[in-house]
């Protein structure tokens, strides 16, 4: 199989799921509901919980082990653009060439439905799928609680978008910009491969190994962000620089995986596509 | 023990591990940090941790079982009241004689702080204490966290606020005023009785017996402040309506809890403290 097929494999199950777990718009509070559903299916590339998945099965799991927590980190990443688009923070009317969700359906929906996939996002994650698991798999279950927790909260993701935004009229310095990206994106990035090789039962080494690799990948990613941006990185460095940055972190990334051999080799193509993609 | 040493004594607990799980001021970013301790240290009554701590007590458990969690309802308490605030929402300027959380650190700051909260709750609610848990221990501390996602969340708290919002420039029918209550505040109140007595390791019967009194007490702290405030059932029903009311709420409530015996008088004194406070 090659990468683009794996990807569509893997999203079309991830989407089945996100619908499965979101409230229906049927149901009160609609509004809400709909803001909701707006944010999760707006276009996103399911990198995060593409990562989970790939990783459960890197260490030998299966993909439905960690189908909740990867719509968790999803859930996340989407409740994150919702509140970092609000008029108070990056002030974005649109996204992904969309309204963003406070333009479609006012700030106080937009701020509720953000704390709404914030708190759906942590339901996911302590969810039981009907099979009974033994006292590993449900200390596996509450260290991804954990994981993700720590991954997204002050001393991740949004302490991350806290410096971001105390720096948006002074031009950050290169560890300033350091700090941003392995908060504001790399955390969450590099939980996902965190999680995915915790629920698939990996050993301690494995799962440090792929968060190695998540972490390589998450700065990877937010470089060429920068490159595409002309931003950060690749403003303070020069886009040539920041290129060869970027190419060393993806070898650094694929040589975490050395020891997977073979069926870590979608996880080696993801961190390819991640440096060569164009938007 | 009467029930205002009983309460001072478990706040006095309750704030020092809610000051342990705080992110340091003196730790970066120090300007969330700070919003975070602010909001959570403000004067609150600490009503729902009270209720999970004594909860736990009242079915043979042990208090330190139910600490973190007690502090992650605290915590998801903080963030609500911080959001609500918020001048897309209430636009309060002020929240028990202080300034509000966006009135002293901005409006961007206030919603991370929020969050950060709420992530922080589940970080809680995942904690491990050092001991290490069995099987049926594991599992109910995932079943706390799943309780306490989904009374929080759109179908919880959450969805009690968006109608609220709803509402703001009409007049709610005495079921709208129902939903309201029931989601935006009882919903974490009646978790608060239940998650205590599951980590408590309370039976199933037991646990539903202390979730209902929960949902007793929750809607007659509402219907309390609906008459200190004159709003809601206090305006709709008129305060003497609205009065027996409450009284008959708390009798319910206090009848959840004859099977316990003089176990639960803590419980059953909080009912009376709540229906008779004055502010």
């Amino acid at each position: 199989m090659d990468l683009s097929s794996y990807l569509s494999r893997q999203r079309k199950k991830i989407d089945e799921a996100l619908d499965r777990c979101l409230p229906s718009e049927k149901k009160n509070p609609s509004l809400l509901h709909r803001a909701m559903r707006y944010a999760v299916f707006s276009g996103g590339k399911r990198i995060r919980p593409v990562l989970a998945l790939a990783s459960c099965e890197v260490v030998g799991g299966k993909a439905p082990e960690a189908l909740p927590a990867a719509c968790a980190l999803e859930l996340i990443h989407s409740y994150s653009l919702v509140h970092d688009d609000l008029p108070c923070m990056d002030d974005d009317d649109f996204r992904r060439e969309k309204q963003s969700c406070h333009k479609k359906f006012g700030e106080h929906t937009a701020v509720l439905a953000g704390d709404a996939l914030l708190t759906l996002a942590f339901q996911q994650l302590a969810s039981f799928d009907g099979k009974k698991g033994g006292a590993g798999d449900l200390k596996r279950r509450l260290d991804a609680s954990l994981m993700v927790a720590r991954a997204a909260g002050a001393r991740g993701m949004v302490g991350g978008q806290a410096v971001d935004m105390e720096y948006q009229d002074k031009e950050p310095d290169l560890s300033t910009i350091q700090y941003i990206h392995t908060h504001k994106t790399g955390a969450l990035i590099a939980v996902s491969a965190r999680v995915g090789a915790c629920l698939g039962g990996g050993t301690r080494k494995e799962v440090e190994r792929l968060y190695h690799y998540g972490m390589e990948s998450g700065l990877l990613f937010q470089i060429v962000d920068d490159i595409l941006d002309r931003e950060g990185y690749a403003k303070l460095l020069g886009v040539s620089e920041a290129m060869r940055e970027a190419e060393a972190l993806a070898r650094k990334a694929k040589a975490c995986l050395a020891p997977f051999g073979k069926k870590a080799w979608m996880l080696e193509a993801l961190a390819d596509f991640i440096l060569r993609r164009k938007a």
